[in-house]
């Protein structure tokens, strides 16, 4: 089996260190592996497939080395200035940064819904913002089979999804602490503010669901809103979604057609408190769809209760995802 | 001033206690205080506006004791079987249970909202679930001046209003305990679970925010669908609200109309990270909205962020707030 280059940029962060533990976990097949991180972090070991690696510092030579793919978990400005620099080298990046999400020379894919879309990159593939993957790997059955007219978001998200710092607000709230990195407190509390405000009254979080949403299910026709809310939880995202369809549909169509869709676990059986949960979808790298009911306040409505662990299918998993089929599908640049 | 002989039944309970410390914050005009509940209770001793009180049983002879107002708090099997009985007595009741919150006969009230349903009374009046309660608080003006067409609810709704055993789950569970009362652990999770299922896939919870919300509104054609979540929150729901008007509004007429009407208070200077927070709500009588934002996933939509404190204004706040309107418009029975 042909083996890879690969490089992750951000190593040593919360997804990056995630987007390690699945490339072990799934047996990415690598010949060399780069961990590259900020001048910070630069000389740090850490152990990856049985053996040491030291942290490099991120420059612009990181990709003169010969380097097939690399997964980038650094932040929007590490990508925006250093994934250029990678493909122009013929690096194929994946970037877990909101920086070339709705840039239409990029593709922005989740490899259950719109694997197609990698086939026209030029070198960058950017990985969806967290709650927008896992709710789109449960809307594209629906919406290729009854036509999504309009989608009510609201969302219940956890703070691994702010990274390191917002997990020890949380960690730390609990105890009595107060809030380092968050505006308010977060323990024992639900702050409707993720991301930075825009001149709408919108989130930018808020804004990413509705505009990469419609990016990934090709319909810019979509009706779309949001509320994007971080509630004390640590991992694991969950989102209430209200649906209207063009087209009717029988419930039991729905939970069938779910259920034999990739990358998805229904869990609705609530005669027995079955329902997806954030703590049971930690670890895992599936989305659970669960509360699955007719909305009878409009014509072929829905209302679903859609979970995942949000470092996992919503970060690192997905990336390696994209990864895995960059290889699969003979994309890669070199 | 006039002053009334007042039962609290369930006085030693989560929302019983609550009725006591607001009868006394709102120096309620009390003549002779009886304190009643289950046999567990009985004897029990408690201070009230500066006097000792020992708990009375509650039994059938309770009501033979010249009482003009009895506020229930001790759940629906107790609410069906005494309020009658005290109502044959003439004592008026304000009920905080769901047993006769759908009952045609028996008037559900907001005095913010529908003042005027009380004057039909026959000595029991329903006080609303602590969701819809908030809800239609901030929904009244908005429905007067622009009639709503549609709500979309999805609420984040605290452990208090499942009473002390929820409050202790949540205690004991960012401990590292188990989940003693709640199915599933509530530490550091979201359960879209809140009240036993029903048929149609929906909770008791988000049926009497639908059913609540249209007699309370007096308009049973409002189209309402609702997600029913509690986080591990301590005390406040939050809920994501998403309206569709008949008639074109503006922004700047909602946040008057808001700020003007009475129980809320306006939030919503996201410049400066102002929103509505359980946390900030906690220990007041008023509704907190905030988000104000169009939807423009639909003709005419809104979508507001709307908080309280469950126990206040959700129970407490409400059925004391109930009484003084009572006592106000000459309307108890004796």
């Amino acid at each position: 089996m042909k083996k890879y280059n690969v490089a992750v940029v951000g190593a040593t962060g919360m997804v990056g260190r995630k987007v390690l533990e699945l490339l072990e976990e799934r047996n990415f097949p690598i010949e060399n592996f780069y961990p590259l991180a900020s001048a910070r972090s630069k000389g740090e070991e850490l152990t990856f497939m049985g053996k040491t690696y030291t942290v490099q510092e991120l420059t612009e030579k990181s990709f003169e080395q010969d380097i097939d793919i690399a997964i980038f978990s650094a932040g929007g400005g590490t990508s925006e200035k250093f994934s250029p620099i990678a493909a122009k080298n013929n690096v194929v990046v994946v970037d877990n940064s909101s920086a070339f999400r709705m840039d239409p020379t990029v593709p922005l894919v989740v490899p259950e819904v719109n694997p197609d879309d990698l086939k026209w990159h030029k070198n960058i593939i950017a990985n969806p913002n967290c709650s927008t993957i896992q709710a789109v790997v449960a809307l594209k059955p629906l919406h290729e089979n009854y036509k999504i007219k309009r989608i009510v978001y609201s969302t219940y998200q956890a703070v691994s999804g702010s990274g390191i710092k917002g997990y020890e607000d949380l960690e730390k709230g609990v105890k009595g602490g107060t809030n380092e990195f968050y505006p308010h407190q977060i323990a024992f509390n639900c702050l409707p503010h993720i991301d930075v405000f825009l001149d709408n009254g919108y989130t930018k979080e808020e804004m990413k669901m509705i505009e990469e949403t419609q990016k990934i299910l090709g319909d810019d026709s979509l009706k779309i809103t949001a509320t994007a809310v971080r509630v004390p939880v640590f991992y694991g995202h969950s989102e209430s979604v209200n649906l209207e369809f063009e087209t009717p549909f029988e419930l039991k169509e729905i939970r069938s057609l779910l259920s034999n869709s990739p990358g998805i676990v229904v869990e609705d059986d609530v005669a027995n408190n079955i329902y997806p949960l954030a703590r049971n979808a930690e670890g895992k790298n599936e989305v659970f769809v669960g509360r699955i009911r007719r909305d009878e306040s409009v014509e072929n409505g829905l209302n679903l209760w859609i979970v995942a662990d949000n470092i996992r299918k919503g970060a690192a998993a997905n990336a390696v995802q994209i990864a895995e089929l960059l290889i699969k599908n003979n994309l890669l640049s070199r």
